[in-house]
């Protein structure tokens, strides 16, 4: 816990502050011009979308799960979200894809700044991880090192820093409009699973 | 197939046609005072629900799905919509108690008037279905009989009659409120999955 | 309603014995063989696609719904379930695409034995349904006519019939795996939403 | 995002060492002995969840979600892992208890070890959140102060800290099962959403 936790603290210095700033404008232009956004990813980078879409609808946007029931057609300036750390998951593109050609803008959250869905992208956030999997070696390295606890498997550390930068976000767009908890509460569930 | 195609035409002359317009009208003040509807069942049932979600989207309802990451909060005159063959199932009569306490209207969908469901809604719609599972003996009285072929299993009959009755409703609502396919189409996904 | 109910009634002459038979035996050998059951669709098609999962994890199959969040990976001869009226969705033939590059059996359920979707398949089976929309030109030729009543509208029609057809499936499975609704009451969540 | 993930860094501190090798205990027992875990949560708190069991399934488990179209039954010493923040959630302190009465053990992630959820569960580990709504003044106060920012708002800090303690928890159960990242990678989705 304290190796992801450490390894979140230290991505902060990593994320670029301008890329940042574009995604609060293009947030805070959706929330203006009353635009859906609309957020997707795939297996663990969705929920972690899904955990800030909920967050933006605290806010007051309209905003909608790529895979939820409820799901409203993507128009020209509305804003989509897509997480993907590798920036390759396939239907993610695809989806991010179609949005494109109805003239909807893409915020990419990813690790790989070449990626495919970066670069179908109108605004992307380089966020840490490590979406690579370990060789073997990598592992048997560590067990000679006598570095007996495996690394946080798989997409970990990336899943759990969007997380965190996603709620990070939110306390920046709740300063910008001027929104307090209070707010958010009147506009959270009082009946959800 | 045929037998449950039998079963669900030979329901429609069993659902009450006042109760039917009782739906009706509550799900059109609800359209017309902009309040939310939110749709709620367990299991094959809650899919059932999320279908008709679905439509009341498309015909240009505000509305959720209990269970869907975006879910606000329900007020007073919203519209529950609870379905339930047994009308006991314990976590949608304790959700439709919750939402009744913030004054919203619940909308039942069951085969038994006389469920705890039934009994707190404020609109029922009794629609026909074998919610009871058959006995070992039944099944085996089939088996002398010469029946080789099992009954539809569980609430198949209730989900499929409910799913059919829902889609009907869907064109009572609008005819009523004056919408035409065009209407529907463009309010449906473009990005859906 | 009714003609809704008709509208299925009618469907059971046109779905082919043979592709069914070809279905039941696909599936049958899953059973056996215990491969995993990988159900997709989209929207209202992904819904009924659901309701079929969860009666073939009462039957005892290893199922997983696209979408879900435990989905395991697909590999050799596990079937694929692919629901699509149009056979066109974008999404569904990408994932069907994807799963039968690892050796996958794809099992469609559609209206267009030409589509996309049905091309890639080893099993279809043509469920009839309107899955165009019909245009404005209809919609007024049907007011002139005197009809008032809008048509079923988009894809009810597929989307209903594909839902009495697979729990028509469901009841040529328990017989041809010899389960009794008991088996599958035993396998039916006991808390569920 | 600084603030969280300091929150979090802090929290490791007071997470209790004796509960986390209990619920390791209770894991690793359900593995051993082939027992179903189910996970479930509401809002935020259950896409956390969903997160877990993603990985306890990349670990070999079987293991579901609640709300997800498989649920299967719960049996007796079958593990229910319940998070909740205030430990008061309607719905998730109604579906444990219903677990609880056919014999399953409940592990309970939550903020307050004297709530319902808590008092109902076998196992818990507190994790530390600020569930509780902060109040208008202190929202003032920390304007007085100069402070601008909004604090993380509503179940925020639970969440996110919950989500790192969960994926710490996995690390554990890979040494403990001597599981590498090539044996989760090759039970990973290979077709998801």
């Amino acid at each position: 816990m304290r190796d992801i936790a450490q390894f979140i603290l230290s991505s902060i210095d990593k994320i670029s502050i301008d890329q940042v700033r574009q995604s609060v404008d293009l947030l805070i232009n959706a929330y203006k011009n009353k635009k859906l956004v609309l957020v997707m990813g795939a297996g663990r980078s969705g929920l972690v979308g899904r955990a800030f879409a909920m967050r933006l609808m605290h806010l007051g946007y309209t905003v909608h799960v790529l895979g939820d029931t409820i799901a409203p057609p993507v128009r020209e300036n509305d804003v989509v979200v897509a997480i993907s750390g590798s920036g390759r998951t396939k239907l993610i593109v695809t989806a991010a894809e179609a949005a494109k050609t109805v003239g909807a803008k893409i915020l990419a959250i990813t690790s790989y700044p070449e990626s495919p869905l970066a670069k179908i992208s109108d605004v992307i956030v380089v966020v840490p991880g490590r979406t690579k999997i370990s060789t073997e070696e990598d592992y048997f390295a560590r067990q000679i090192l006598g570095i007996h606890e495996p690394l946080a498997p798989l997409g970990t550390l990336f899943e759990d820093t969007a997380m965190v930068f996603l709620d990070g976000l939110v306390v920046e767009l709740m300063a910008r409009l001027k929104l307090t908890e209070m707010d958010l509460s009147r506009r959270h569930a009082n009946i959800e699973f």
